[in-house]
């Protein structure tokens, strides 16, 4: 199946099923709307899945890595050799990604799509990679689009098998040296906002590192001139892999009526791209959190997603997205388990 | 023992405890504060509870209920036989407090503190009550200063119990038709706000039901006149019974080191009476949520704490302190199960 055949798959929500949550959600013993965004979540879920009656969803967060051509130009306050180095980490459970999900009951399944390392077999990898790192962005395009398309697949098969398999949730994660810089890249491009607007500290480089990467963002958007009304134009030129394994992820998920927790500012790089592809994504997101770096509330703006937590994170990995898997099942729950006015016995308002 | 001798015995926090977690968490695989207020909840974690290598606490909320004179004013959308149905409820399993317990693995102790009901035997249920409901605050004061230190006491000993038991994070909730009312009471004297300011819809009095409450409540003040340097007065004035356990329950957790996760606005209400008696209280204070009344972003202003989330949550009972606890516990995991970037083997930043 190609991308173009997989968006016209991607359907818009019933409104009515929303409706018809709303009204069970009215019936708990609780004044109207008294659980406020727990009710609005509780009820996106049965309207993107059609479950009037659904279980808690058993949940999953991909997290992608890839190694970006850009991190020679001096973007990122780490060295590139982080970027397996974690990998290695993730698989051995100890990275925060690893803790949250399971504080939050979530697998991690961990995605090499483009790490420039061998890893060879490592139990619990899943290679997937389409190349070793994309090319240097500020010299030329990091991908061809044949490599794009290949990544954005890779997205959409994972998130299709997790759906076979049984998952309900998505949540989306990450590692790639480098990659807040081609994600501030998209962000300028798909919003039309200065890239010196976009563009943040990343892992933690200083003002002098965040104008350096301004300007080798300025200088890359100059010499591509991607174009904003063909979104894997904007991807093939300046990447990364793991964003593009993401767009595949969500549209996969769309595809299948399973929504998707989005992480941070990455993430929402992504979903600026799978929204470009087919824009009623957008519908099958759920923003975890806003982020500190900067082009985050950038992202969530244009996209109209409020977020369920502002706790300053800026880690990625899909820290975020866990804890936001973890208030969507907490959601659910108050919708399968409470009881209503009739059940209970309790007398309802004054009229 | 009383209430000043308990007051005597609240410590204020050892500053070098924190900086002692605040270097462990800088050595975990991942850039320095990138997890941001986990890093501080787990800090201050650390700081309360003086355990350096914590175990994920067994966390309690108290759902304290009990029934207000002043409902009698109209001053709720619910009518009073609510209070003892939903402690019945809360007993049963079936409300929001509950599934969102049984979501963060919190235990739930509902206490009848002053519910204007015979519950006679009930399996679960605490018997703590002091008094049918308060006096109407509109007519005269809600207690009297022997049953508000009662009911205060009533608090202090439910947490120091639970202490013992083993219990190391305390969650507020409660259960009163009527109760915002007393709660804007306390906001408005103990903070210096006008009532208008501090006074909400509750749990869904529309625009001139508002002003009714608002006019009850100023109509209250001008005749009491509670002094804001006398935080027992106040108590004794308006009330409530729940208010004052709940003040009771801040003392005596942080008299034996224990975190307590702040509901929303009467718990609210409850830390500036706490404050009031103690004002090292509130070092030992985390809120949960922002609460939609409007009352609450007064008192968290006041009290200088930023809530963690901010979910347009209003029902109370205890619903925003779980899914705080929950975050509590992440915090916790990700302080005791990252690993560091010496056991990992993770290259540290470019210098």
């Amino acid at each position: 199946m190609s991308i173009q055949d997989l968006c016209r798959r991607i359907q818009p929500l019933d409104g009515s099923l929303y409706a018809k949550a709303k009204a069970r959600l009215d019936r708990l013993i609780k004044p109207p709307g008294s659980l406020g965004r727990l009710e609005e979540l509780a009820a996106s879920y049965v309207a993107i899945t059609g479950e009037l009656k659904p279980n808690v969803p058993r949940a999953v967060v991909f997290t992608f890595a890839a190694d970006h051509g850009v991190a020679l130009e001096g973007v990122s306050a780490y060295p590139r050799e982080v970027t397996p180095q974690m990998v290695l980490n993730f698989l051995r459970g100890g990275a925060g990604v690893n803790v949250l999900a399971r504080h939050a009951g979530v697998d991690v399944r961990v995605v090499d799509i483009g790490v420039d390392y061998e890893f060879g077999a490592v139990s619990g990898l899943l290679d997937r990679k389409v190349m070793k790192g994309t090319r240097n962005l500020a010299i030329g395009p990091a991908m061809t689009r044949d490599q794009t398309e290949q990544a954005v697949m890779v997205g959409v098969e994972l998130a299709t098998e997790a759906v076979r398999e049984g998952f309900g949730l998505i949540g989306t994660g990450e590692m790639g040296i480098g990659n807040t810089t081609p994600s501030a890249a998209i962000t300028a491009v798909m919003t039309g906002r200065p890239a010196a607007e976009a563009t943040g500290r990343g892992t933690g480089i200083d003002e002098s590192g965040r104008l350096h990467k301004v300007a080798v963002i300025q200088q890359a958007l100059d010499l591509h001139r991607p174009n904003p009304a063909d979104a894997l134009d904007v991807l093939t030129k300046v990447g990364g892999l793991e964003i593009a394994g993401l767009a595949g992820l969500i549209l996969g998920a769309a595809a299948a009526r399973v929504p998707v927790v989005l992480d941070g500012f990455i993430a929402g790089a992504a979903a600026l791209i799978a929204i470009g592809l087919q824009p009623l994504c957008r519908e099958y997101l759920i923003a975890s959190h806003c982020s500190v770096e900067r082009g985050h509330r950038i992202v969530l703006d244009h996209l109209r997603l409020k977020p369920l937590l502002d706790l300053d994170l800026r880690l990625g990995e899909g820290t975020g997205a866990c804890l936001g898997m973890d208030l969507v099942c907490a959601a659910i729950k108050i919708y399968t388990e409470m009881a209503t006015f009739d059940e209970a016995g309790v007398s309802e308002r004054n009229r």
